[in-house]
């Protein structure tokens, strides 16, 4: 028996979601529900994958499946597709497992052809909606199926406007429309050699292909990149019977949600337009209703869908984003999903539904996506500065936050000059699913046309980006790159503000401050406190970063580079001394300027952690990063340390490296130099012990990181450096002093080795920055140079530094970790590498039996929300 | 009960050499046979291993055993350490479990005091012999025990030679030595600000220590590099009760092999001094007789010895190396072990002993060390110009081989020049153990003095390094940097020739040729290949190198490196235009171009190999290295290639990298260009098809392998474009060609999802020198800078890219193998890394399971006997 591939929506439910993606199993969940549901059937993920496995064709199987589901579906409509007597239009959708809004194609009115037409002319005596939907399909067919440029459709009318002497679709008439279908068949004829095709079978199966096909367009791949979706996963297709809003002034089309999306607050928030179709609401080209209004305009309709609203929030215990018609005042459901929203509506909502009794405070937790709060982190306007600047425009507060940059005027500069390390505020008239790559590297988006749930504010809400919408007070000439604001120019590259939040726009740079968390945040933050299991801490190298850490939550240090306290003036000169040094003697008198100063950062640090837990990895770069590579720097850099400049050279030259990467760094320093490490172990037992003294109260324990160890023999010849320092310095002194000695696990033959080294190491930090780079044997510094190939082949589809490779790295993790508990049962098990803010390492992490992760301050609540996540699944 | 740390030589034997080293457990064996033994006891290799984790001091459990020891030993000598009415004098040598001649110290004569050097006199009634023992005594135990500069003992003796105006030690009278005794005694108490020690117990304890400490000497550590003895390992101690070879004329000592060491021929070869003690045989300072005089000399004492060494022989299965010494005619022996030899002998010896019914085949090839056949691959002289070269000199033919370099005066000298790439020969009026350095990167060694088991001669013979020695022709002027011969002045640098096996030495270079395997090498190995199970395949890019390999036993190329054909000046240019590229259609192009040249380059080997199966490796190196880097280069370049200057710099400087060896280079240059693996396809099918067309009864089996492989999708994305390419190549031609496609396993990922790759991969090939980078972290072009500090530190003993770490990089290798089995039971398994020739690296490559190793051309006849020696060992 050959394997389903289509299942018709009685045949669903929202538990199969993998299999008929997310628009498929809940039109089929709704449909059990009883909700109105225009009847329809869903082609399976499967069917995607199977069509690529095939080489981009709908094998036959797929297709004999697909024509008896629609004879299901003609039967159920009592219409048949392409019959000229009683014609069935369908929609064809795509629906992948997660919902990627816009990334993939859709046809509506499928089933029309030159009969067809005339036969719905006929019937809803309405010939201006017949070949309104005629000329539409045409259009999306073509842009979607055919691949023919959008662009000359949208001429072709705006040519007959201009012949008309009309300004707004609307203003066509039935005639008018006729002719469009004429002039896009014509266009269609030219450019594809084949008449329009009036085949509706043939309609549909290359809909169906174009949506598979769909898939694999660029903004797809990059929504799936930026989303951690695998390309593996495929889209389902869902063919639906057309209900039309576009019919007459008793009908319409919107789309809402069952809360604010913006706010959290608990009321229906939306917008519909009469007369439409689902498109035109979402591109934001008519300015729509809010859904308030339908009330008064379609009593009936409205209380229906209050009704449902209801229903489906109780259903699925969570926010609903739902999409509607309404033909002849009858509604229909078109979708519904878990709506997506900013991070303050998702904490305000997420506390309300517990208060409401919806949702465990588990729930509540699995609701909110880590990274979504990072948009509460980041800095606020600073309020005083604030209150001075000068509103220039007000638009819509699509998506909240505080955006500074300067101006561009299209998503290609904004990735440019974002490359060139500029922060640019992208100003467009509308947006499109071809922006995105420019809007997420944009601090926000000021867009002139375009409601709450128009492109740009849903996008910029899903990437937690400050947006403010349909700013009609702004005029764009793109031409010259510019706009203006009454009779103020402003130029690319102008500074300006944005207050996603307000909807305020200010005509210069406001300068912005941290974030804190209290409220709903505070309050969810402690559930999420409450269910992990990992400890978080951070990565900090100074007091400033140690303190804010701490009040994002943060339960120690789990790292502290100590090199980058070498760039201070005063060290620098001190390190490059010691680096120029031919003897140990003149290295030792150079170490000891740079220990007292050391010792005063290492105090700064356990005094902003306060008794908390503080990781100092000793140095680990080669040496030659603290040494000048310009002409002249190496000239003042001689005449300072009173050289010549050929021996600076030959010293610099000495220094160069093939692969500093896998070169003279990390313990290796140590092993050479020995008395670098005596020196940052006086610093820190002697910070210690100062500290300590000073508050009777705290536990100061020192846990001290040697870097880059491969063999359990090399960290004990430093281990033994550091310990008889140490003991010697704490025996000395009036206090108790504990500290600790572990090791990074960065290296591969350490992860190999971990059970031995643990014989030594009193914890394990994992160095999954480095453990990637040598697994992969990626350098990080040149993988740009070919990644982007590799994701074009989909050899790999994340940045292994992004999110940690399971399969590969995290094998080295695992046994290092297993290995490291069976020789030291009590071992310390954390990490510091950059994937200790990721969320999906995070979990791996957990799994793993990790007890920390250390990331930077500003990941420390996602961290604190990741860490609780992991702990619900994986107790289930 | 406390562990036992000193046995008897009646308490241990042979098979006991791990806890009595060497000369212990073999002093014990001969005891046990019946052989004339001193009585004596060894301190063990764990009392060595105590010594170092004690802090460099022998712990009182030691001492105290061996008081006991010693006690037992007075008992059966019948006389007593320190009894100035009885005294006992003893040796204490060090023996470690493998033989490191003349790398550790040895005391002899030790018991001597100012009192007992009176009863010894007094008994013997020899007094010249007791102050002779005893300066020779302070002599050695200030060197050894407390560091005192040798060189100040000689110029001692020296002054008074020439005070008494005599040139020979032998020229010394009894008063004589009793004023050295004097003298050493001062510069004894002026140094240590102390008296000599009296106490004989002190003398011992302080012995004892000093052996211990030896272990850890420079020598000791370059010898167990050198040699691959773990530094683990420690060295027992002897302690003897001494017997004297310089009591007078009825004395002597020598050192003797049962079979000739250089040649193998079956008869007794060595050398004694009459009334001497054993330095001064080693030394080489008077010139010995020949062990046949001994016949004459003292036929009794020659008559046991003969017996002897048949008894050792027979007992041993192998050739014996032993010292013996005559006490008034009295024969005893101080040592045996299985002698050095070259490797000619060493081959030779083996097929005599199976003839002779003393061996069998696999204790034959258990004989020879694999890295000895070395010396027999290297190139001998060219016999024309042989015949026309002048012989200027003639010594002792002491280590067979041509060597033809510049001449240096000093083993320091030796090192600096060929440090800079220079050949040199190292000529010196004798060479002691400090200049085992120089004397290993030396051509070849040239002395004045010392006969055929010389320091210089025993040493170079171990190294499979020409010799030639006791050159008395020859004056060396040191200060000058010249030698003489007659009146002929050859100064530092000026080229000279050694033949090792005839004593010739040429004023002048001779061309050298490549060296064949024939008569005993020939049935040697072809006993090797009966039994070895590896596979032995070559590293080589070029006909000549395959032709090579193929006669030194090559079975098959397990690596071409395509880009080393690049270099060539038509394909250069070609390869920089595809560099230069900025297009697909222009990269192609240029790709044409080389295509040619490829197959040209392909077909030449798969000429050379006659159907052995040719491994090819796709293009590797980052494209950087095609490039030139020197500004006047750059603009040649330029100019060649019709481009800017600042166009071709701005290539140039896209293509840099910070760390090149991780960056874009292997198979990631096929996945961002596949029609460079597309051509180099066109080039290897189109070579195959070709030479199979040419030679129907050759199986022309082409073997692709892609390198740097991480992820089975990568490997599959560049197969693909391989299979599609060869596919239709084959259909279109008129042969059946079968081919495979591999890949290397060199990245840590690769070995960890070798299983997933294996679903591709027909085979693995392991690419040990960058697995083994990646692994360790280490950049194998910058790792020089911090290994030495880790070889000091006894973290590391071994170099990882000359003997595969089987602990960290071993373990990824296994596991690769084992599931790339798993998944592909019949998948073929190499090794294509520098490992693929160390002997020891292959026993672990047999164990693990591989088919094969391939290794460069000279080092195939190493591998074959290394592959047979793995077989041997694993199957008892």
């Amino acid at each position: 028996m050959s394997k389903k591939y289509v299942y018709m929506f009685a045949e669903g439910n929202a538990s199969m979601r993998e299999l008929l993606g997310g628009k498929g199993a809940n039109l089929a969940e709704m449909s059990s529900l009883g909700l109105p549901v225009p009847y329809g059937f869903t082609i399976t993920t499967e069917a995607c994958t199977a069509y690529y496995d095939d080489g981009e064709r709908v094998n036959d199987d797929i297709m004999a499946q697909v024509k008896e589901s629609l004879a299901k579906l003609e039967e159920q409509a009592g219409k048949k597709l392409g019959d000229p007597a009683n014609p069935l239009l369908v929609s064809v959708r795509s629906g992948a497992r997660a919902s990627m809004p816009g990334m993939m194609d859709t046809i509506l009115n499928l089933g029309i052809n030159d009969e067809v037409v005339e036969t719905i002319a006929a019937k809803t005596g309405n010939p201006r909606f017949a070949y309104d939907s005629y000329r539409r399909f045409i259009q999306m067919f073509s842009d979607v199926v055919m691949e023919l440029s959008k662009k000359r459709f949208e001429e072709i009318i705006d040519e007959l406007k201009e012949a008309k002497g009309v300004k707004l679709d609307t203003e066509l008439d039935a005639d008018d429309m006729k002719e469009l279908v004429k002039r896009f068949k014509e266009f269609y004829k030219e450019n594809r050699n084949e008449d329009f095709p009036q085949d509706t079978n043939v309609q549909l199966q290359r809909a169906i292909e174009a949506v598979f096909k769909s898939w694999n367009n660029p903004r797809a791949i990059f929504y799936r990149k930026e989303n951690d979706i695998p390309y593996s996963w495929g889209t389902a297709v869902n063919v639906q019977m057309m209900v039309f809003g576009n019919m007459g002034d008793d009908c319409g089309t919107g789309v809402a949600f069952t809360r604010n999306p913006a706010t959290g607050e608990n009321k229906l928030f939306g917008e519909f337009l009469m007369n439409a179709q689902g498109e035109d609401v979402v591109a934001g080209v008519r300015t729509p209703q809010t859904i308030d209004q339908l009330k008064e305009v379609m009593p009936g309709a409205y209380e229906d869908f209050v009704k449902i609203c209801d229903t489906l929030e109780h259903h699925y215990h969570d926010m609903q984003d739902m999409e509607f018609t309404i033909e002849n005042e009858k509604l229909f459901m078109l979708q519904t999903r878990n709506g997506k929203r900013t991070a303050a509506a998702a904490l305000k909502i997420a506390c309300d539904m517990v208060d409401e009794g919806l949702v465990t405070t588990d729930q509540a937790l699995m609701m909110v996506e880590p990274k979504q709060l990072d948009s509460l982190l980041h800095p606020q306007f600073n309020a005083e500065a604030l209150s001075k600047a000068e509103v220039v425009a007000k638009g819509l507060a699509a998506s909240p936050g505080a955006a500074c940059g300067q101006v561009v005027f299209s998503a290609e500069d904004a990735k440019e000059e974002h490359a060139k390390g500029k922060k640019v505020v992208l100003v467009r008239l509308e947006t499109s699913p071809e922006d995105i790559e420019g809007m997420a590297v944009a601090e926000g988006v000021l867009t002139v046309r375009g409601g709450m749930t128009s492109h740009a504010a849903v996008v910029a809400r899903g990437m937690g980006e400050c947006c403010v919408s349909g700013c009609g007070d702004i005029k764009i000439d793109y031409e010259n790159k510019q706009f203006t604001i009454g009779d103020r120019v402003y130029k690319e590259f102008d500074w300006i503000s944005l207050d996603g939040t307000t909807g305020n726009v200010y005509g210069e740079a406001i300068p912005t401050e941290p974030a804190t968390i209290s409220g709903y945040f505070k309050r969810f933050m402690d559930w999420a406190d409450e269910r992990r299991t990992l400890k978080i801490r951070t990565n900090a190298d100074t007091p400033k970063d140690a303190k804010q850490a701490l009040e994002f939550g943060a339960e120690g240090i789990g790292l502290v580079r100590t090199e980058h306290m070498f760039f201070e003036e005063r060290k620098i000169k001190a390190i490059r001394e010691m680096i120029v040094s031919s003897t140990v003697e003149q290295r030792r008198a150079a170490l000891e300027k740079v220990l007292v100063l050391q010792q005063e950062d290492f105090e700064g640090i356990y005094e902003a952690m306060e008794g908390n837990p503080v990781t100092i990895r000793y140095l680990d770069p080669p040496l030659h990063e603290f040494v000048p590579q310009g002409e002249k720097e190496i000239v003042d850099l001689a005449n300072e340390m009173n050289m010549k400049v050929e021996d600076l050279k030959a010293v610099i030259s000495e220094l160069h490296e093939a692969n500093p990467m896998m070169g003279h760094r990390g313990c290796r320093l140590a092993v050479t130099y020995p008395e670098i490490a005596e020196m940052q172990t006086r610093a820190v037992i002697g910070a210690a012990i100062a500290v300590q003294r000073r508050h009777l109260d705290w536990d100061v324990v020192p846990e001290i990181m040697i870097p880059l160890v491969g063999d359990v023999k090399e960290l004990k010849y430093v281990k033994d450096v550091v310990v008889k320092t140490a003991d010697e310095m704490i025996e000395n002194s009036d206090v108790k002093l504990i500290y600790h000695v572990g090791t990074m696990i960065e290296i591969p033959r350490a992860a190999i080795l971990a059970g031995e080294i643990a014989t030594e190491a009193e914890f394990f930090s994992f160095g999954t920055n480095d453990l990637t780079q040598m697994t992969f044997g990626f350098s990080r510094d040149d993988a740009g140079k070919f990644l982007n190939s590799y994701y074009d082949a989909k050899i790999y589809e994340q940045d292994p530094f992004q999110r940690v490779d399971q399969r590969g790295v995290g094998v080295l993790v695992k046994l290092a970790a297993d290995q490291g508990r069976k020789t030291r049962p009590n071992i310390k098990l954390g990490v510091c590498g950059e994937h200790g803010g990721d969320p999906s390492s995070i979990e791996f992490f957990h799994r793993v039996g990790l007890n920390y992760v250390s990331c930077s301050p500003y990941r420390v609540p996602i961290a604190r929300l990741a860490a609780a996540q992991a702990a619900i699944k994986n107790s289930k």
